[in-house]
């Protein structure tokens, strides 16, 4: 039975709310003065004036009632805000619970902390005014809207003791991927899962609008959330003391629930979903602050987003204005002489780890462990003879992959997600294993469904990135496979994870995490039943924008380099790494010594498709990915019979940033070994998986930058034969046959006749597909003839 | 009153479903031999069998019952399919209504034409698997799931009378857009919009798992809907005479609920925001197809998803069933000796434009008229001394986007959509003619809201995309603002709006649409208060990799050139636009005669800003972007001041294209004409708005590339100032006066003197910044000092 909260604890609760809203303003405003030991002067306030202040009231207050239960029921709990805007709020609470010393012992606990603790605000050479990774306790951002309550899933899937408590901001739940989030409660177990408590902040207003939730009939806000599946609890008003009352009564009762619902779930294994409790919180914008100001209302309405003295410099009235809002939180009541917050107030805060600010699951690098991972090695196909069909390389890799998953059961560290596409994907070996993890109802006929399994699949990039992201940023391992042209839904989640990868790498005390591994399978060359809709390589493009320091791409060409590139992928830290491959039964190239030793390399000479033998070759041949390879050594073979004095050199890709300068990526090459591979002067044949101009975007500063001619993908296709596909974008055998004649003046007169060939090559081809809707059996059967 | 349904009618429409049933999977396998009129053999049936039966039999329901709404009430109907992959229900729908062998009257109402109908389904050469554009009255390919709903929406904003049936999958329904657009109710207007009719169509399954909302209780399901503030009627089944009795009277229901909403909110202008129906239907996968296939279910499993019997040639058996399959829908009842669908049945489809397939709303070319523009020169700001800072480029725009709606308030074919933002990105001039449309609850010191407005405001990119694209599709006019980095949301939406832009420009039948206007504001180097999550300048890469032929990029250096750049986009057809502009006040270099001069030519020499007075200059400074363009011309100013002797050329990009080759994209520049500009050997220090590659990019085969050096976004930046940002960047004037004279070897001594003084300079600005949290006087007043 819950013990009544005394009034005693409400008035302490209030003071320790007072002060972390003091400090939030402090933080908008100050650069002196951090205790109002002197009036308040214009030269005491920053000169830009940068700041949410909308949000941070009311996160405060859910900070500290937090704090209460944390301490009351001993919780292991850590805080997501999906407003994110409202940066003073975390930076305040965790100053005050004394984490936010430990990490920067120079903000230390006293005036002279409080300054700088102030100056530093979204000032340059400080902090930003969001959440942001320099925050401890923060996971999750916030800058960009949508993300907090997948990450806040992801985060809590294998951790059954671990509860998140999540604020959704009315605005963040807008956005699509936030609207679908909720139903995140499909998937979660209750046993072996922990908890999200999602607390939706009804603040009633985005940047300059009201928002959609805050203007619904209370009567449809409620049954929407029961229709997600969740059991809302609403509280509303504005009096601090009542809402302390009602808060912390409403909180005992959730996390009461909470309790019950885990024992149940623990005690009978057919239980059905559980009935999971959320809160609605509806306080008014800007909460505390100033009511009017130069007479209009401020407080509960979009005024009070950012700063609402927004220039005292040229309005005395608005110093004495903030003034007189800073004094209302009486800080000479809160802290001491010395600027520490009185012992009683501190005793508020839980201790140790159990402070949310230093959770060891916010810094998930301190809680990641190696994964268990099998010898790549053994599962390799053999290659008795060079080009003959494996069974598709993603399904040769989901063999290891599912022994990944068998290795790591015991751990609970490793999982797949995939927006419904791990079977399209042919990653079909990790069911022989697990199952996908499902909490929804089933029926009789299902297969692959269990209340515990290492796969999530949701219809949705959003939710698998999310999930993933928060997964990893706790510290654990995954794998999220997705088809090609449709991982650009999560193009902005990419940049927001790319961008907390880069600054948390430069904070020392921020540890590494497992990178962000992506594989995409069903690409642009084979949709032969979907067609020009799920064409499009550019998510590469896109990754290559950040930073060199934590992205990497790998075009494995057969079976066995994507054993190989995986098995590194999964061993990295740090990085997103995305993988392209192919699923269809297509040729195998390389031992798996040989893709081994060609994948440490990144980049090589294939000597056994060369013909150059050490010599200055008369062309390069060069190809990244599965199928620009099979038509670059298609062509080779063509080459070598019609040409048979042609000097070939054949050049084959893995690791993409190999082909940037070594100073912009890691990975690249030096000059001198570029130029060694691809000749200073010999024209360069170029067969790309994705857009043909990022290669050059790549190689522009090489020597022999103007020789290398790129063919790949350029917006053509529809359904068609897999062949077609090449042929439509010219960067099929026959095609690439004729750039390299075109790039011989030594052949004169033969030029043209051996061009003429190609042509009819091509005609043929076209003639036949369109006849019998499948390509030509010479093409399908076709295997290395390049001896 | 309505009246009962015959079973005399029962019985037509269960004909005419199983017309169109038998169509689909004759479209899905037969080659030859399309009225079953000889024995099925191998040699009849496709060798690759391509496409998704799964939702297709559900969808043929659906549209048959449309039908016959549309012709008892007199409806202006079209139809959305969000699964998207059903194409065969479309083609099968349209071509018995006789629409589609009025666009194609080679696919006649014949056994020929059946058979042509059949072969070119998924085969190469023919159409795909989806409602492509191919397929008349198809505005919503599908490919790419969850946007049915936010185009349904689109579409119907300011078309009173039409009414947008929209099928969504309950796969399509898990994704994040498709979640939040269930809420685009708060924003239509009851008398002024259209209706949109969701059929959430439950079949159970998506590729390999079962879907959330089949699996969730009824009660949760039904409160869902009633909480996103929808009617929902449930109805499930696979009895099909119970199932058209059902169907025809809850059809009669809902459009009189339509009927009397529209009714009740034409006559009181207050009436609180209607409830509309929305039906969820719940059917079988694969209805009507086999039952079991190898002794697994199929039917109502999902097995039924693609191909259900997916090799007849290597199993008799299923050969066998195929016929069995096709015979079930007893085609010798419905077509006649000649293969023409019987009168009586034919007599079920609308006529004319009713028909769906013919709706013109579905092909808004035909609808598309010009906007009312007013005269932009009339916006433009007067330049007394150049480099003087106007209001802010995004404020002189609004003027004459506030114009625009206003000349055209009459005509209500022009909105302005945004994610909250057009506030924040200073377009505040519109909301002197108009409001935000809002249809939720209002309070009294809401502003700017109201139940009709031409501005839409949704926290979510996704909406405002999709919105904005159905209005287009539907032959109406729009400009879509958003912040820089967060449009990278909608990365995936653009890529498919531009491919059905590319094909159905190559369709002869389909008329051009409005250009999608993008104006990014609120751009990379100017997020002050937001920060490093704020910062990605890379769509304009993603958008330069679709087709050529419909993308178009443009940086307006300042508010004049914005406007010319405006006016010519809101003129302009079937293209994707996009504008980036600031929002902050910033100098002003040209007159409006200059603009728009400049911006009529897209790129240009700045002869006032150069002193190489018609010469071949030593250098060559470029620029795109108005930050560059600051940066460059103060650059400029110094290197006037320090080297008076050197001579130097300012080049300003308005229209990224030009850089481009001429046969790559239609508005680059000849080599020659390029040559002129930047010469074929001197030194180009280009500043760009964005990251520095894509200049190369698009460069590379330029004469003078290897002496292109550009500056431009590289991943650096947080909150700090705008100034700043450049620095960390190294973009700013005095990294750019450094990389010029590393370029002039005739120097000699002296320019490690004159570096050193550039390093002097920023060392005392960082000095400065860090103290006082702004730009020093000197950066912020800074005018062209170039005279």
């Amino acid at each position: 039975m819950q013990d009544l909260i005394t009034e005693k604890e409400i008035q302490l609760l209030n003071a320790y709310w007072r002060a972390s809203n003091y400090l939030s303003v402090g933080q908008i405003y100050l650069r002196d003065n951090p205790l109002l030991r002197e009036p308040l002067r214009i030269e005491h306030v920053k000169r830009m004036l940068l700041g949410h202040w909308g949000t941070t009231p009311g996160q405060n207050f859910i900070y500290v009632h937090l704090n209460r239960v944390i301490r009351k029921y001993a919780l292991n709990m850590f805080y997501i805000s999906g407003p994110g805007h409202g940066g003073p709020a975390m930076v305040s609470q965790t100053y005050l619970e004394g984490t936010y010393s430990e990490v920067y012992p120079d903000i230390s606990q006293d005036e002279a902390g409080l300054k700088k603790l102030f100056k530093q605000f979204s000032f340059p050479g400080g902090i930003p005014s969001h959440v942001s990774p320099e925050c401890p306790g923060s996971l999750h951002e916030g800058g960009e809207l949508g993300y907090s309550l997948s990450h806040a899933f992801g985060a809590v899937f294998d951790n059954p003791d671990l509860i998140a408590a999540c604020v959704v901001g009315d605005g963040e739940a807008e956005t699509g991927p936030l609207a679908t989030a909720w139903h995140s409660n499909k998937f979660l177990n209750p046993v072996t899962d922990g908890v999200v408590l999602p607390i939706l902040h009804l603040n009633g207003y985005k940047i300059a609008n009201p928002t959609v939730l805050a203007r619904i009939p209370e009567k449809e806000l409620l049954a929407l959330f029961e229709g997600y599946g969740w059991k809302p609890y609403l509280i509303s008003g504005e009096d601090p003391l009542t809402m302390h009352r009602e808060m912390a009564a409403l909180l005992d009762k959730v996390v009461e629930e909470i309790k019950a619902i885990k024992e149940r779930a623990a005690t009978d294994e057919h239980a059905a979903r559980p009935c999971w409790p959320m809160i609605i919180l509806r306080t008014p914008k800007g909460w505390t602050g100033p009511k009017f100001v130069d007479g209009l209302p401020v407080e509960g309405t979009f005024r009070a987003h950012q700063v609402p003295l927004s220039d005292p410099a040229a309005h005395p009235e608005h110093l004495q204005q903030l003034e007189t809002w800073l004094k209302s939180y009486r800080p000479e009541e809160l802290f001491d002489d010395q600027g520490r917050l009185l012992p009683e107030l501190l005793a508020l805060a839980p201790a140790g780890e159990r402070r949310m600010g230093a959770n060891p699951h916010t810094n998930g690098g301190l809680l990641l462990r190696d994964l268990r991972l099998p010898d790549f090695c053994e599962y390799g196909l053999s290659v008795k003879e060079r080009g003959t069909a494996g069974p598709g390389d993603t399904l040769v890799a989901g063999r290891f992959v599912r022994d990944v998953i068998r290795l790591n059961l015991e751990s609970r560290n490793f999982r797949v997600f995939g927006p419904d596409e791990t079977l399209s994907n042919k990653l079909d070996a990790v069911f022989e294993v697990t199952e996908r993890q499902w909490e929804a109802e089933t029926i009789a006929t299902d297969m692959l469904l269990a209340k515990e399994g290492r796969v999530l699949e949701m219809l949705s990039e959003h939710q698998c990135e999310g999930w993933l992201e928060g997964y990893l940023l706790t510290g654990r391992h995954g794998l999220f496979n997705c088809y090609e042209a449709f991982i650009h839904i999560i193009d902005s989640m990419f940049n927001q994870h790319a961008k907390w990868l880069k600054v948390t790498a430069e904070l020392s005390w921020r540890r590494p995490l497992a990178s962000l591994n992506i594989l995409l399978a069903s690409h642009v060359w084979r949709q032969d039943h979907n067609g020009f809709t799920h064409q499009d390589p550019g998510f590469i493009d896109h990754v290559v924008n950040k930073k060199a320091s934590v992205v990497r791409v790998y075009l494995p060409p057969d079976a066995n380099c994507l054993l190989s590139v995986m098995d590194h992928c999964l061993r990295s830290r740090h990085y997103v790494n995305v993988m392209i491959a192919g699923k269809h039964p297509s040729p195998q190239w390389l031992s798996i010594e040989e893709a081994t030793l060609h994948c440490t390399k990144g980049i090589g000479i294939w000597e056994w498709a060369s013909n150059d033998e050490g010599q200055e070759p008369d062309v390069v041949m060069a190809c990244a990915g599965d199928v620009p390879t099979l038509e670059t050594l298609a062509a080779v073979s063509i080459l070598r019979a019609v040409l048979p004095e042609l000097k070939i050199r054949v050049v084959n890709v893995v690791d993409l940033m190999k082909l940037q300068a070594e100073h912009e990526h890691p990975h690249g090459l030096s000059n001198a070994d570029f130029d060694a591979l691809f000749t200073k002067d010999k024209p360069v044949i170029f067969a790309f998986h994705a857009y043909p101009w990022l290669i050059h975007r790549l190689t522009y500063k090489r020597t022999n930058h103007d020789n290398i001619h790129v063919r790949g993908y350029k917006e053509e296709g529809t359904i068609t034969t897999p062949f077609d596909m090449t042929v439509l974008n010219e960067m099929d055998r026959f095609s690439l046959v004729q750039d390299v004649i075109d790039r011989l003046p030594q052949l004169g007169d033969r030029a043209a006749y051996l061009k003429q060939q190609m042509k009819d090559k091509l005609i043929e081809h076209r003639r036949y597909i369109r006849e019998n809707g499948i390509d030509m059996p010479e093409i399908r059967e076709w295997q290395w003839k390049g001896k």
